[in-house]
């Protein structure tokens, strides 16, 4: 690109997007030279023609500085390293602030999103999917948001995957701070994107709009866990109205965050319990990603850790998911007294179980 | 009815049912009198013509024995007292024995089954959903097995309504032995049945054959809890085929007994999470018991206990579903670290958090 300037004026011109264009094959960059009336002509309101003809020589200074810094680029509409799946969209943004690497955009992708406050399993879930669909060959893109997001993140990269974060701020703003190390692995590891000229703070308006593109650059969104009134379900909206998968995972109706994902799989939502279950919905789309998935997929044995001696098993089994007395364990396992207290003990040394005041155990999520 | 003995010489010829009648109107016991060629032209084979024309006197007689107990008796086929929504199933018995208040077969009322080895968490939620449904006037229909069975017969008592024991075996026999005294008030507040004769022991090709009752007395069938391989999911399948409703609790991913309802709500059964859920759907079947459940419903509230304090609220979610130290719960809530210590002390006098050994605390049962 030879002179950034018309596209960066574009980026700050409001409501401005692909969706605008007459023509998607012509160039938005026309705009910038037709008359106020003929702008007026084309449905354009005051505001924005103002911002065509007169661009903030001062922010698109600052967005140039931006761009100068390493792994920096502007991903344009119309250009070669466009992301085809976010080109297809409606309203696909003209200009991306990309930092890491672009061709990562344009990879086989699923979205992973949920609760910035989730449970912790739900967290860790995040990770043990993110982790497994990436061994199999799929980039994770998600917001770097606290909680979901940041989970999805790190175990793309825990796995040696590719990410994608895409921000609701300028790309010179990293929001939260708490994610800023987190950020850069990302940007070191796939790509941080934003549609928002720099100096954009992180408004909670720009939260829908960021999740168009969330959606929009994958094959489908999957939501971990998610609070009823919450920005994963508008993400989950976006991408089924963008023709996109929208997958789901299931919950106790004991755990609040369990009823956005309940809300999606009445809607329609795939349910899914495994990575496989990603790849069997994805199939046709994805191609050869499958036969690596099925080897990858983290089944329940995998979830839950290394498997066990059949005893164990027998009385994790029957520990289930809620506090249970050594006595009920007895009668539930069906195993010796003095059996059941050594495995409990040995289950407790290895991080499975936990005794509780009172006597009673409940279990821990393997190896944590 | 002046003499039970042909109905009960039809209730032990093999694979009898309303669905061999050529007309459901008229009477089966005319094949007591059908010459041997005749049932032959009928379709009956050798082993049911013989048991049609040579009862086995001394099953009659033990038939008949039990039937002079108090609070027994025999619904026959086309009777006033047959359960209409029994009768309408492809494959209705033609004989039912019946040990307490025959009016509550007739009554409204929705199977919920489940895992004889459900999780606690799954236990109690069958308990009170059939507690909640009971209180806005569904009588609770199940197959007294350990598990989700019992819980369910036992919400149902608990909340003073009527419940229905379907058996898979003779009603002589009580299985499993463990739930004998619930057996009895059943019976007293609601009805044991069976269509198998005296002597029947509970075989396991009999569950198949007592589930179909099951759904076949029911407007639909509620699942809690259930493994891959299990009676409950032929319950949900029996259910669906008879044209009544399926409903399951979906449960956390982790859970291996949630994978039965998984693959329920993944067939399109109906995902429910509160009681008045599965009044939504039944909505125009049940009429007037709908404005009743509304208040009645368990809630997100109800069901994890009285109404708390703000804080207390805050602090709950903060905890989640998982253990947390107070210094993430003081991170999470955003609440001052002596409130925090403070409140989890009196959330461990009142039961609902638990603290484990390590210091962090966990989330307990309300009022468990």
């Amino acid at each position: 690109m030879d002179d950034p300037k018309p596209w960066l004026t574009l980026a700050r011109v409001p409501g401005l997007h692909a969706g605008r264009l007459a023509d998607a094959a012509g160039s938005p960059l026309a705009w910038l030279a037709d008359s106020r009336s003929r702008l007026a002509q084309q449905g354009f309101g005051e505001v924005a023609i103002t911002a065509l003809h007169n661009p903030d020589l001062r922010g698109l200074d600052r967005d140039e500085k931006w761009l100068a810094g390493p792994c920096r680029c502007l991903v344009t509409w119309g250009s070669a390293s466009y992301p085809p799946l976010l080109a297809a969209i409606p309203d696909a943004p003209l200009v991306l602030f990309v930092e890491g690497a672009v061709a990562a955009l344009s990879l086989p992708q699923l979205a992973i999103v949920g609760s910035r406050n989730p449970t912790q399993l739900g967290r860790e879930t995040a990770e043990q999917f993110a982790r497994h669909l990436t061994a199999a060959g799929l980039a994770i893109t998600s917001g770097l948001a606290l909680g979901i997001d940041a989970a999805s993140h790190r175990g793309a990269l825990q796995a040696g995957g590719w990410t994608v974060a895409v921000l609701g701020c300028g790309p010179d703003t990293i929001y939260p701070r708490e994610n800023a190390a987190l950020a850069e692995a990302v940007a070191a590891h796939g790509a941080l994107v934003s549609d928002l000229p720099t100096g954009t703070p992180p408004l909670k308006q720009h939260f829908p709009r960021r999740n168009r593109i969330i959606s929009g650059l994958s094959v489908g969104t999957l939501v971990v866990e998610a609070a009823l009134q919450s920005g994963s379900l508008i993400t989950a909206r976006l991408a089924a109205e963008q023709g996109r998968e929208v997958f789901a995972i299931p919950g106790s109706i004991h755990n609040p965050m369990a009823r956005g994902c309940h809300r999606l799989l009445r809607q329609g939502a795939q349910l899914v319990e495994t990575a496989d279950d990603v790849f069997a919905e994805l199939g046709a789309l994805l191609g050869g990603f499958r036969a690596q998935a099925q080897s990858e997929a983290p089944d329940a044995q995998r979830v839950s850790g290394p498997k066990l001696d059949k005893d164990y098993e027998i009385l994790l089994d029957a520990l289930g998911f809620a506090p249970a007395s050594i006595d009920s364990l007895v009668a539930r396992s069906g195993l010796a007294a003095d059996a059941v207290a050594s495995m409990l003990l040995i289950l407790e040394l290895d991080g499975r179980v936990a005794q509780q005041p009172g006597g009673s155990y409940c279990r821990r999520l393997a190896g944590k």
